[in-house]
């Protein structure tokens, strides 16, 4: 269990609709620059876990087996599914495999293809498997419906405004337009935000991230594999992997104003990174409604509870301020192709620790972090990372 | 990587048609009993891998979910698709958690629940997501017609003939009338198979395992949990745990008449056993089509390649003869609810060594295999346990 991850590759398409490409011409496209930018030989790598949420309607089992065909990896293939953060599902897995010595040298790849579904219905459907579904979805409740119920929780008790909410998505399509591989690269105004139709009290028509189309991937490596692999180039350590369950139901949680899995996994991977909230420079978190971020700010213990919404209005979560919250654009620029989300969060952290990210480039960022959700909290997934050199 | 991994409890409902049960209900069922047969308390659990094909359509993100909920199990749960191997997949997930020290013990859930699928339709799009989708079913053919196409290739190359092959599910049908968890309790003659409608030539109406509903669970944990609490009872010492892959296509295989996903597994899961084919008493194989356990038991080392179906018709792999298969009824007798297969066959081969399996046991039993594999073998795992005391 001594064995230090790093992150020594990554690959990533560009996130949108891909009417011309299948799930497996994603994956093949990230994959092949993952393995490129690693500068390994595709022989090194042992095993390829595989985040995807939507299953049998658009053949994800055969998508794993792609990567035998198309990829030509003859190794042994894992499909981890966990909703929204099916990404960070196989990551975690992937993590425990090389931490653990069982391998040296992994992929992960997540991938979605949500053009696939013409119905609005069948995606509601599909929605509503990352939900209570017998208590909530067959009730008549929606993904929607209920961060709609989580944001007035917030309102009523910490008088969190409209505003507030709206400088989450405003400050996220900023960022987005230095991301090349963001779906929405544009600025939405306050004022859009404000006057949008309301699909959901108090949740807005441009507040939800859109479930898109993309593939990432990293390659990760032990210490052991490094050392003896001196091409390697980029090392980012992965300090810590962690994972926490809530009850999928919101009536069956403790509290509404934050989640509890997040702070969970928060906590675990702090102490294993053996740093602290104050210590972390970058992070992306799961911005899929405004409140999402303001719970994932204060959860994560960067802000005091109940100040997400104030300090995010007031430009502290900024590229570049206090903490730079979702340089990447996150969920809402960036969209949302489930499996993919996860993986996209950690390359960005490695953009940024590895001085890539360019134009939207943290200074002297030393340690990144992030977080993504199923459903409505039913699991969160916590990753810290950082310089190589940067290790406490 | 040294603790050693031990199964210390098991839970399983009956396999067949649970129309008044949802997933969640099953598998609650299952993991219960799991946690009192290893008599420990549910707090000992530290995290929980869950085996299930079917997704959105029946709500298995959910599912995962419910452990939380109905079993209240606040521990991180992660769902693994592996298609028809989705039990063995999770269960390999499982053992390199716990063998790796990164937990020291592990609830694994298989369930699905095919019921739920009204339409045959929808049945025949879900199982083509296990070939190849687009090469193979988009083009016409199914899991059955490509099964049908191995056996062809082997009636070719080793004059195997329909007696052979019937022989398996003869066998199966027999063993299966034993097991109290199995879905059809009761023979089938040679005539009757021999005599059936050909629905795939030479593939049978009563040849292939029928998609039923169920759930399985087992307890894994390490050698030192298991030194730190004396209650645990039941200790079957999983020696190896082993997954490989293999092109999904037909077209793209080296050769039909074995499969060599599951000889890559073999070999590994032999090589860290420490022990041989020969020393295996009693096997579980994946018999979803009479050919499945042919190839099997051949390409698991047992017999001779080729030999497969002769020695099935002579009895040799009878219960109690030569080498004891699928003593449980296999998938044809007891029914292949594909998540929970993979765990049910771990549980067979539990009981066959903890000498609970009533009328079946196999005498003296010392080692025992398990082998499950997804759609033709685009990936197959094969597990490897021994009675604590015959580890070599």
């Amino acid at each position: 269990m001594n064995n230090s991850v790093y992150v020594i590759g990554y690959g990533i398409t560009k996130f949108g609709e891909h009417f011309e490409l299948n799930p497996s011409s994603l994956v093949t496209q990230a994959l092949t620059d993952s393995i490129s930018s690693a500068k390994i030989e595709k022989k090194e790598i042992k095993s390829v876990f595989l985040g995807s949420f939507v299953s049998s309607t658009n053949s994800q089992t055969s998508v794993s087996s792609s990567c035998f065909r198309d990829c030509n990896l003859s190794v042994p293939i894992t499909r981890i599914e966990a909703g929204n953060a099916s990404g960070a599902g196989a990551f975690h897995q992937a993590y425990i495999g090389v931490k653990s010595g069982f391998y040296d040298c992994v992929a992960v790849i997540g991938v979605e293809k949500f053009s696939d579904f013409v119905k609005s219905s069948t995606i509601e459907k599909i929605l509503g498997t990352t939900i209570d579904y017998h208590w909530e979805f067959e009730m008549g409740a929606t993904l929607t419906s209920l961060y709609a119920i989580l944001t007035q929780a917030h309102m009523r008790e910490f008088d969190t405004t409209f505003e507030q909410l709206a400088s989450v998505p405003v400050k996220n399509h900023k960022n987005g337009i230095l991301n090349e591989y963001a779906q929405f690269r544009r600025e939405i105004s306050m004022e859009r935000f404000l006057n949008a139709k309301r699909i959901s009290e108090p949740i807005g028509r441009f507040d939800p991230a859109t479930l898109c189309d993309g593939a990432a991937a990293v390659i990760l490596a032990s210490s052991d594999f490094i050392q003896k692999h001196s091409e390697v180039g980029k090392q980012t350590e992965v300090l810590s992997s962690s994972q926490a369950s809530d009850s999928i139901a919101l009536h069956h949680r403790q509290e509404l104003t934050s989640l509890s899995a997040t702070k969970s996994a928060a906590k675990q991977a702090y102490d294993i990174a053996g740093i602290s909230s104050s210590d972390i420079d970058v992070a992306e978190v799961h911005d899929s409604y405004p409140i999402g971020e303001i719970l994932a700010i204060e959860d994560l213990g960067f802000f005091e509870k109940g100040e997400g919404g104030k300090v995010t209005l007031d430009g502290r979560t900024n590229l570049n301020a206090e903490i730079s919250i979702n340089t990447s654009g996150g969920l809402k620029s960036r969209g949302d192709p489930f499996g993919a989300t996860g993986i996209a969060q950690i390359i960005e952290i490695v953009q940024q620790l590895n001085r890539e990210a360019d134009k939207r480039q943290v200074k002297d960022a030393k340690y990144g972090l992030t977080q993504n959700v199923l459903g409505t909290g039913a699991a969160s997934y916590v990753n810290i990372l950082s310089r190589k050199e940067e290790k406490k």
